[in-house]
């Protein structure tokens, strides 16, 4: 029955599919019709999943909207009606409480042995100089030589660190630098120093400083920003010439206690009446810096337009889907805790689950693949002509499904190629034109593919 | 007794000198001699030229040096010492005087009918706005498309022009839209308009907006700005989804009459009796955003490294050499203005000129040869190595030395690859690292021949 329904390049799965040796034959025409199903989706995504006039929607009507800013309240309105437009079964937000963090001024010039003024952008989270701090600067190499350094070196100084980012197409210079962001001015409070600036976490030349957040020790708070690359390039240079660089911070930031925002969330209805879920996140927030187009105005469009083109379909999955657009997790990861929290008795229906959060690059491979041979079998069939394979690499659920998988929730990854993400990543050149549609569309057609077989698979 | 003196390489120039049609045989060992010569320069050029040096001393001790201003009184200090420490055998300055422009402080949002902030820098000689200035916006492609458009359509409003700048060899996109910032401000105050925006006159799609200077007619003044690529991109979109989009634009400039700077002048003694000079010329200015690498740092730096490298052979030169730093080209060509003017009488002492005000890109084609078929000749062998053909286009002088031809200096052009030269031009990443060292060793190589061979021909 389920055959004759069949089309070309269905047929031809099917033909693939009996060649398995991973599945038994009673299982056999529903299978095949789904993976037949997969390849539809597939197709109709690679001609035009929809996904980029989303994107184009969220960055042009909405853009840049970091957690608990009136930007953030429109966009959370904008998703509940792009949910509902899309035809979601469901559409609902559950609130968020934090601590909204602004930026409201910053500027960073060298003022001896000669003036040079700097680009600079304030890390998420800092606290301000409250007016103009000046003071010599102490550079080192990275977090490891700040560790090393006697507080003696430190004491009275805004400590600089340079450190360069390396380009790989896994993205894991990134990791490598990332405690420079997060723990130095800690790390330099302790010794003494009045301030920290870091060359920014990126690998473009351009002066435009990348933002991102900046985690205190209590008690050790200290001004922290980010300076372009060229620009610790000239600091560089200057103290190779003169050990006596002296600069002036100027930076403002505000925080607001008790700031609202939500996850929003929208369900295609599965089937079954055993309700799990299949659940396909990203974050709905942004830094304030650029429109919030790749991080994750691409994985907000791509999470909610898989989800459309299989409620398009004349029949629903058998397990529900989920699409979860996380608040605030650039600058705290709260929305992905109050979710975990709020649904802790109920992760168990969580079947499986995945995130996009990591650029605007094509998908090249499936990592940490289901316990579920048959379902980890068609997945790699049905992911195969989009040019995705297991490449046995341990992946990792991605920054908010970090917090689920912790509670048990399974989750697979879909690798993105990440060589240009972090040129314009956490800056202002986060906007729609680094996004390349046919990128888009190959993301939406693995996106999909994954959540119709998760969905299906017994 | 010449022909004893050459190495291996002059020999092998000294057999194509013997197989050209242009010279008499009487002239032979002198010449044969002279291209050797450059030889000897064009390798010492590209293995070293010390021009890199020099512009990394100019971006990283006086960085931005917009005319008028504190660092441009440095920048002449730093140009007069690096002019003696190099050995030049004159040194001095002329003074200029112009109306020195300054920014400070822009800021442009869309403010209906959503907010979003938009990247901005205001065009150089713009006036200001007096505050807050909100208007709704009305856009253009272009500087023609705003001629014809009627008035009405104008009038209370702030014009938007979005055409984007093509990426050539030659650079020749820029002519194309030139009018775009020269001249339209004036035009749509004609009709009525408040303020002028622009899609930067540039080839990248970064957030940085490219200053330049805006030319008003007589009483036609309005302010005017340009905007990033990407910035023009979300107008557009706007624009199409209502055609009411309001805009805040605030921006705050300075102007300081009479104020001074200075050409800054070195010289290689010639050993004729007859006073006729060799002039090689860039500009010592720079524009407030970047720190002048480019644009002219790249060429401050490759014509004192040709003279330095001419210096240093135990032969002087037969005619002089003169390297002229003009003062204030970005902002009125004053520096330009006033060596023709101070130098009326005198002019034609210059034997033949070039200038270098073109990007950081290498040499490709000589243009506009100069008249002596003999000198034409010896430039043609001794660039080719370089890479550089004379191709027959008919060249231009260069932004300052055009005010040097029209009364009369000849003058060639060394063409450079400006491929990339508008990805950065007047922006913010107008800095060091855009410079390739191979390429300014490959210019400096072309200069100093050119310098020695014009020099020395009879």
């Amino acid at each position: 029955m389920a055959r004759r329904l069949l089309n070309h390049s269905a047929a031809l799965l099917l033909a693939a599919y009996l060649a398995s040796p991973f599945v038994g034959a009673e299982t056999l025409p529903a299978a095949a019709a789904d993976e037949a199903t997969a390849g539809l989706l597939r197709e109709r995504a690679l001609a035009d999943s929809g996904a980029y006039k989303i994107v184009e929607s969220l960055t042009t009507e909405v853009g840049a909207r970091p957690a608990g800013s009136d930007a953030d309240a429109r966009a959370v309105a904008w998703a509940v009606a792009k949910f509902r437009a899309l035809g979601y079964d469901k559409v609902y937000t559950e609130p968020v409480k934090f601590t909204a963090w602004r930026r409201l001024s910053e500027s960073a010039e060298v003022i001896a042995p000669i003036t040079q003024r700097l680009a600079v952008t304030t890390l998420g989270n800092s606290v301000g100089t409250n007016g103009p701090l000046d003071a010599e600067m102490v550079r080192f190499q990275d977090f490891e030589a700040l560790q090393s350094a006697p507080a003696d070196s430190v004491r009275g100084r805004i400590v600089l660190l340079t450190r360069r980012m390396e380009r790989h197409r896994d993205g894991s210079g990134y990791a490598r630098v990332l405690q420079m962001r997060s723990s130095a001015a800690s790390l330099a409070a302790t010794k003494g120093a009045v301030a920290l600036l870091i060359r920014s976490l990126g690998t473009d030349d351009n002066r435009l400083p990348h933002t991102g957040s900046v985690n205190y020790a209590p008690g050790n708070a200290i001004p922290a920003a980010a300076i372009s690359g060229p620009d610790a390039d000239l600091l560089e240079r200057l103290v190779q010439r003169t050990p006596s660089v002296r600069l002036r911070l100027n930076i403002a930031t505000q925080t607001q206690a008790d700031s609202t925002s939500y996850n929003v969330i929208g369900e295609i209805t599965g089937q079954d009446a055993k309700p799990e879920i299949v659940m396909m996140s990203a974050h709905l927030d942004s830094w304030d810096l650029g429109t919030g187009a790749v991080d994750d105005g691409f994985g907000v469009a791509l999470t909610m337009a898989a989800g459309a083109l299989i409620k398009q379909l004349p029949q629903a999955p058998r397990r529900t889907i989920r699409v979860v657009l996380f608040a605030n997790e650039e600058n705290g990861f709260d929305g992905a805790r109050a979710y975990a929290a709020r649904d802790a008795g109920d992760l168990s229906r969580h079947y499986l689950a995945i995130e996009s959060d990591w650029g605007a690059g094509r998908i090249y491979a499936l990592r940490h693949p289901p316990q579920d041979a048959e379902l980890t079998a068609r997945l790699s069939r049905a992911l195969a002509p989009l040019g995705i394979t297991l490449d046995g690499a341990a992946g990792a659920p991605g920054p908010d499904l970090g917090f689920l998988a912790k509670a048990g929730v399974p989750w697979i990854q879909l690798a993105q190629d990440a060589t240009d993400l972090f040129d314009h990543h956490h800056s202002a050149n986060d906007t729609l034109d680094k996004i390349d549609p046919a990128s888009l569309n190959q993301n939406v057609a693995a996106y999909t593919t994954f959540a119709w077989l998760a969905a299906n698979t017994p």
